[in-house]
């Protein structure tokens, strides 16, 4: 596997199914005799996951905007060069929970200016984007619902409401919508099982 | 004081004095009424002193040119906002040990495209300038004398020989080229006293 759309990314709402599908996604691959790289954002390599730490861990306040993307882009930075470019240079797929569209969004919500410090900083310091980006889309309530029946220590994503998850799914569908070649929108609201299958189906189509 | 050179950083090759002039600047300004906050980066405020904790702890090829930036810029952004620009704002006096002349010297140091990224960066997320710097320039060999001199776990900035030493200057030197209105070289071979002398005289006459 030298070409084709390698290197998959899945965004979407908390409680989308994303990770589930992630997983799903790196089995079915490895099934067909791929060799998968399944990581997530933030973190994914060491340095990452220290940043990570900060970012995630203690007060929601602790860091301003412009220092939460600067150490979102950091890790991110660490992440891609340490982890994902090498396997993608050994032939590797890797599949990777989040990337630099949930910053986009993040950020984007909060601010014109958020968004566009976002961009400025991902072509200066990034500029590899996924090959593909698998964008599950599902109705907030229903993510709640999802999100909420899980426990972790991560509170960070999970502690908003369902209007933030209706804004949050509506910046999703912008992105997708300024990425029509990338991001391709999966429909989140079925069974585990038909949202792999149609998520492995565009995969395959892609990896030609 | 409302008004002239109120950020004031020192920058300088190790063991040219500056942390020994920064504490001395600050000690002679408070005796002249001033109210004087006193910090340093990496670091300076409690978010910062986590960054700086990554940066300057474990492996120095933790992390690439690129995420060290980053990680620097992240810090200096918090240490501005949270501690510096508050300072500023309430009529201190803010007497900084290192800032962004140094992350602009060390990666200027490992390739153009460095300083470049550091430029850029600088003016997307930081924008302020010091209202003065002082450069304390000093013999390398001098200064490696008087770094090894003290002890401290902090080993990264001290471990370089004399010839990275030579260079460093020669770096800082360019610097102060390059921004002459705010750049002011004091000569560090001298005694402690008269070096601080030499300091306050500058500082004062841009106070006013």
């Amino acid at each position: 596997m030298s070409g084709g759309a390698r290197f998959i990314t899945l965004e979407g709402i908390d409680g989308s199914g994303k990770s589930t599908q992630a997983r799903l996604l790196a089995e079915a691959l490895r099934g067909q005799g791929h060799v998968v790289h399944l990581t997530r954002e933030p973190g994914g390599s060491p340095g990452a996951e220290e940043i990570r730490k900060l970012l995630l861990e203690g007060d929601p306040d602790r860091w301003s905007a412009e220092t939460e993307i600067l150490l979102f882009t950091a890790a991110r930075r660490d992440h891609l060069e340490r982890v994902i470019e090498p396997a993608l240079a050994r032939g590797e797929i890797v599949i990777c929970d989040r990337f630099a569209d949930s910053t986009r969004m993040y950020q984007g919500l909060r601010s014109a200016e958020g968004r566009e410090m976002v961009d400025s900083l991902h072509d200066l310091m990034i500029k590899r984007e996924p090959d593909l980006t698998l964008l599950i889309d599902l109705d907030p309530q229903a993510g709640l619902d999802r999100a909420l029946s899980r426990k972790g220590s991560e509170e960070r994503f999970e502690s908003f409401g369902t209007d933030l998850q209706a804004r949050m799914r509506a910046g999703f569908l912008e992105l997708a919508g300024d990425f029509p070649d990338r991001i391709t929108v999966i429909d989140g609201a079925r069974a585990p099982e038909q949202v792999a299958q149609d998520i492995l189906g565009v995969v395959t189509s892609r990896l030609r």
